[in-house]
């Protein structure tokens, strides 16, 4: 008989996981269940799309279920899983068209549903023009009403907000941020956030306006159920055409609840280095998972389209009779506020005592390029390792400089917990056009140096 | 009695052995001898001055004598060194103002002489405008030079000779590369040396010849005693207004053959990791050193701008009275050719054959953002594995693209021979002005991945 992969979910580790173990595995029935009409995309587009850079959202399709079909893998869209029962092993799916309510049997299945936004308990969030951004459909609404629109207010100060600011400053768009918290990407040390939100402010004085330490207390609306006002609980009140709201996500598996699928972090699912679940024939993938920080050595929850891809692909080869492991995570973050690369490796300097280390860093400010050379960039770094253990904890790096390329530099060593004594004297490639004859990330590893041994 | 430091050599090691020796203890007596008349300059921007991307010679000079002066270091320019002895502790020096030769005595040496343009043996070398490239005087000649001609001729197809390359078509001269062996840039295998060719000969097609298994018998000169003519191995008559002799290197020990100073490859002189040679009291750092390739566990020569800047500092800490260890290199380097950046880490396919491992490679061509960004470059990386250890042997990449930043993901990797399952899973940061979800250097690992587990 034939065996059926069940893959619930059509964001990107579902569709990932059915292409790879398409190509591993010929015999397999695979079919694609998801809630939405379109599958395979990419979410981490859609501010790109909002500033019109990408024009058109189609793009960011990457396959349809029609492509899909002609690998021989069944997709249904708008299909709904309301239960899993592992013991006969089926799926309770409905019908979003028709409301039909149906059961499906797998031999596996591959929980892969993602993360829904967190909507925050604050009176009359329910107003038009207040939105998430997290499917192509959010996108296309939100850049239709930003082409019509003045004033937006961003909730949240996290990356989604700062890519979403990014589209409409670009777009004229006069934008307030409100975060509840102290500072603005709080992943980030306190000082590196601040340069952050000073480049911000700095950059288009006078249409940016951060506000921090300050939550939205009630939306208020016009006559015609259209956000026009927020109240924050300084007292504010501040007038907006339309809301965008990054306040987090969650993992989507509130259908688990009450199975025998364990849950870990923030009710994600619990998966081995196998992306088994806790139940016989069962996997998940991608950001309804939990992730395990090589960092920290604890679970986590990061939700990242690249690890959803990686994880995807491990479980189709663990699936097809491979054996795959996925260790877990460094927590890596970019993103970009026009010029501005943002990027954290690890863990920050505040997180690093949190977690009981002993914390050494240095922060340098240096030119990407050898200083005689024309177009250089800056950068400025944090690097931080362990005083305990000589290795690398965490990096920081921000400027309009070719960070990432320093970034990567550390991401290996990290990993595998490389001696800062070894690191510092790494032999990365020079040539003036690439670097200074001393790399910016080395020479902030030659002052911890410095500062570790006196 | 306070203890005094000889350093010899005024390039990129001598100085910075210097200036981090000071940094370290200002109880030292500092004295740095060298025969050129400048000291501290980048050589590694020569080709860019040459281009006219920078204007002014002067800008590659880092610091100048009256720097050091004031750091309390001396500097001796125009002093060679002719003898070592170290049963004495002196050292012979020249002046080469007056001629004079005298003694200077020494408690601790640092050898720093670098290295020193190889002169092939071919008749007429001597004619005038034909130029080696190792001095900021090399490039004005050169520049000078150039801006009054049409055509010219490059010897040897390195690293060199392809940054001259660049700044010459920049300045519309027609130029010629010959390259006695089957490819250019050796250190790569040959695809991509032939993708590089094809690139440089497409780029401007009927302005520049590289011709390959070809070596220049003679030059042919005019009444003035300027070269005027190529004659080659096959035959061909080649005219110019002039050659640049990109032919190589080697390190600049000559004056130490009849010490008791022991050398190495290519008569480099023999260090170990805290860069003492043989000698109890003589350090030796930068080009005139040998260097342990952690690759393949030999010893080689690689003279490279970035280890003698790393090799300086670890010298300068030791003298002070640190523990510092250079444990060796990696083979980096990174050059381009205007659009095309062009870098090799590590080892070639084929060198990994030759040093006996067993290596598995895969080749990918990708671009370096998400494919619906604007901008995107391309890259094509090639990546080699050993099949026998599953650690990376080295990684082959050019593009427009931003190879750089995967290159540096590969280096500590390469380092702490991380195994292939672990690097194909690296948590590079993703975001879609960076990278796509899948980075291209991790697909290759995966492609390996595949070919290896069948």
């Amino acid at each position: 008989m034939t065996e059926k992969v069940v893959i619930i979910g059509g964001g990107a580790a579902g569709p990932k996981t059915a292409a790879k173990l398409r190509r591993e595995r010929s015999d397999l029935k695979i079919d694609l269940y998801t809630q939405e009409d379109i599958i395979s995309y990419s979410a981490c587009g859609l501010p790109y799309f909002i500033e019109n850079i990408i024009q058109d959202a189609d793009t960011l399709i990457l396959r349809t279920p029609e492509d899909f079909k002609k690998q021989n893998i069944d997709v249904h869209i708008k299909q709904k899983c309301l239960k899993v029962d592992t013991e006969n092993q089926t799926v309770t799916v409905q019908d979003l068209i028709s409301n039909n309510i149906y059961e499906v049997h797998y031999n596996i299945l591959v929980i892969a549903t993602g993360a829904i936004p967190v909507m925050p308990d604050i009176p009359n969030i329910d107003l038009k023009n207040i939105y998430t951004l997290r499917t192509i459909q959010d996108g296309i609404n939100i850049k239709q009403k930003m082409l019509s629109s003045k004033k937006a207010v961003l909730l949240g100060g996290g990356y989604i907000s700062i890519e979403v600011m990014e589209a409409l400053v670009q777009n004229n768009i006069q934008v307030t941020l409100i975060e509840k918290n102290h500072q603005i990407l709080k992943m980030f040390d306190e000082d590196f956030s601040q340069r952050i939100m000073d480049y911000i402010i700095g950059r288009n004085p006078g249409q940016v306006s951060i506000l921090t330490n300050e939550e939205v207390v009630a939306f208020s609306g016009n006559e015609n159920g259209e956000v026009e006002k927020i109240i924050t609980s300084s007292g504010k009140e501040i007038e907006t055409d339309f809301v965008v709201l990054g306040t987090g996500v969650r993992p989507n598996t509130d259908f688990l609840i009450n199975t025998d699928i364990k849950l870990g972090v923030n009710q994600s699912i619990k998966v081995d280095k196998t992306l088994k679940t806790s139940k016989q024939g069962v996997y998940a993938v991608g950001d309804c998972t939990d992730n395990f920080n090589l960092v920290t050595n604890r679970y986590t929850w990061v939700p990242m389209g690249s690890t959803a891809n990686k994880e995807g692909r491990c479980a189709a080869i663990n699936i097809a009779g491979g054996n795959c492991t996925f260790d877990g995570i460094l927590n890596s973050t970019i993103t970009k506020y026009f010029d501005l690369t943002i990027s954290i490796i690890g863990i920050s300097y505040r997180d690093a005592i949190q977690f009981g280390f002993q914390p050494e860093y240095a922060i340098v400010t240096k030119r990407d390029k050898a200083g005689y050379m024309p177009n250089t960039g800056t950068m400025t770094l944090k690097l931080i390792v362990d005083k305990n253990t000589h290795t690398i904890l965490g990096i920081q790096g921000i400027g309009d400089g070719d960070v990432n390329q320093r970034i990567n530099a550390v991401i290996p060593a990290i990993l595998s917990k490389t001696k800062l004594e070894s690191f510092m004297n790494l032999d990365l490639p020079y040539s003036p056009p690439y670097s200074p004859a001393i790399d910016p990330v080395l020479n902030a590893a030659q002052i911890i140096y410095q500062k570790i041994n006196g």
